[in-house]
């Protein structure tokens, strides 16, 4: 194969991320959404917000970031945030998919997107705390819009949020100052369990 | 309202572009994609074929210029390619749409991201020709991949694809010269009329 046509490949294989669903309902609450339509939020979010980050961040890079950060999910699935069981080996499957996906591009770009979901992941660097605030936020945004039917839905309490939301600070105080507003809110409406 | 509330407000409001129905099948051709799957798609694609646009483009500016291409569809609705009557109205409805969508924002990014839409439909620019042709080529990629489906379920003419991408090349020759060939490989299979 050559660079070309191994970019085209990875390109379509990447469709497969439009069957991924998350828990998450869409605004509405008509529907859950998957991770496409989730990741093309957080890309168009990762500008908009850009300068309510802590630290000056890098755009492009966290435009990207956000935009591949979930395409593992193809061969992982997407693990519910408060799914203990599955949370557990969230990690090893997720490094074998990142090994078979990343690794279907020219060497130079494999390199590039494997070391920005590396570094997603491991949460230190400024474009990394933005993008993980981002993947943080959209839901909580989603869910007050949506009536909270998400949390409902699974029986979520507000002490899980705020664990699952221990660092989300850390990339915008800005951001998580509103989101920590709406959580209080939706414990106030009873659709968060305030416990 | 502040600055912050109108850009949470944009956010929220955007979310209503994954409801906005396209003509293309997804590639496995089990459902039709949405405007915010499609723009995921194309963001995709302009960083990860970008060494491929025939002029040096600013791979942010065209990330953003495709993620928010669609956006006036919330309001003006997605236009199919081969719908003759729908697209004489489609400009007006559209710079309609675009004043009251980007109007939600703060003056600064309305200016901006107002520009960047009207920069993508005037097709001037390295960026605009750039984003144009992925805008063409991923639904090629997507109608190869899911046999046809979209162009024999509206009788889509070859002469009519044809049109539609003269100026496809514009944006980058190489990905033009594969579109071209999967053309071809889908009027020999009978998915699209040789007329």
């Amino acid at each position: 194969m050559t660079d070309f046509e191994k970019q085209i490949a990875f390109v379509v294989e990447m469709d497969k991320i439009k069957k991924i669903m998350r828990q998450t309902y869409i605004c509405d609450g008509s529907r859950k959404e998957n991770d496409a339509e989730h990741s093309w939020h957080l890309a168009l979010m990762a500008f908009v917000f850009a300068d309510y980050a802590n630290e000056p961040v890098d755009v492009l890079k966290t435009m990207k970031m956000v935009l591949l950060h979930d395409v593992i999910e193809i061969d992982a699935g997407d693990t519910y945030a408060y799914d203990t069981e599955g949370n557990k080996t969230k990690k090893e499957r997720e490094k074998k998919a990142a090994d078979r996906i990343f690794g279907i591009l020219p060497e130079a770009q494999e390199k590039e997107y494997r070391g920005l979901w590396d570094e997603f992941e491991a949460m230190e660097t400024p474009e990394a705390k933005y993008a993980n605030m981002l993947d943080k936020v959209q839901p909580l945004l989603l869910n007050d819009a949506s009536g909270g039917t998400s949390w409902e839905e699974h029986g979520v309490k507000k002490s899980q949020v705020m664990a699952r939301n221990a660092r989300t600070h850390e990339g915008s105080e800005q951001l998580w100052d509103y989101a920590r507003m709406l959580i209080e809110k939706n414990v106030d409406a009873g659709h968060l369990a305030d416990a």
